[in-house]
């Protein structure tokens, strides 16, 4: 089952806001870290490197949860669980655009090492359930 | 072993900036909320109720990470990882500081249903680890 985001959640998703995501590492504890984010339909996507921590846990653990706090309103959050699938399918792609959606510029004008990260992960999130205030 | 903040976190936590706090489900996976902090020393307070999600989920298993992203410098943020201790002793009086830190006063007036919570619990954060950029 998945569920459906309202249409103030979607609009909040479609303007530059940061999500926080958490995941799980081996031991079972949490383990969180904020990313950009963009939305197609109901899906949330985030991008990740190969081998990063976050990647690595999600291949072992889907489930995460996520946290969209805006910074002009910061009681109107909402919380999204849900499921990530990955691949590296288009990853580049979607750094660009994440990068113009958050900086403006692409994400080689923003981050001067990106050249030697690892091959960038497309991390698609289907949201199970919403918590919240929006 | 207990993980030191750098001065900068110490700092920054003292100024009114959110925390998001991951704590771990019954069935194993991440849960995720947004929460005012307070610091004591090297440990971090925030407050919550008895009987609400987070509060179960420590009581259970008190390992906890928290992303700490001032809103004005976004990509200068921390994760920090640590374990919680609870006590109802003084949860009033953190939660009334809290408020008057975060919204200027007593939590019964920023929040008129405040009188219908269940009691007010303190949730100290003893860092472990610290991961990121400040």
């Amino acid at each position: 089952m998945s569920a459906e985001l309202s249409a103030e959640l979607k609009a909040l998703l479609d303007t530059p806001v940061f999500i926080t995501v958490a995941t799980i590492q081996p031991d079972g504890s949490p383990q969180v870290s904020p990313v950009w984010v963009k939305r197609d339909g109901d899906d949330l996507l985030f991008s990740t490197t190969l081998g990063r921590q976050k990647e690595k846990n999600l291949r072992r653990d889907p489930r995460l949860s996520i946290v969209v706090q805006p910074f002009d309103a910061p009681y109107s959050y909402a919380e999204i669980r849900g499921t990530a699938e990955m691949t590296e399918e288009g990853g580049q792609e979607l750094i660009d655009e994440l990068a113009l959606k958050y900086v403006g510029k692409k994400y080689a004008e923003f981050n001067a090492t990106a050249a030697q990260d690892a091959p960038r992960v497309v991390v698609r999130v289907t949201p199970r359930k919403v918590v919240g205030r929006i």
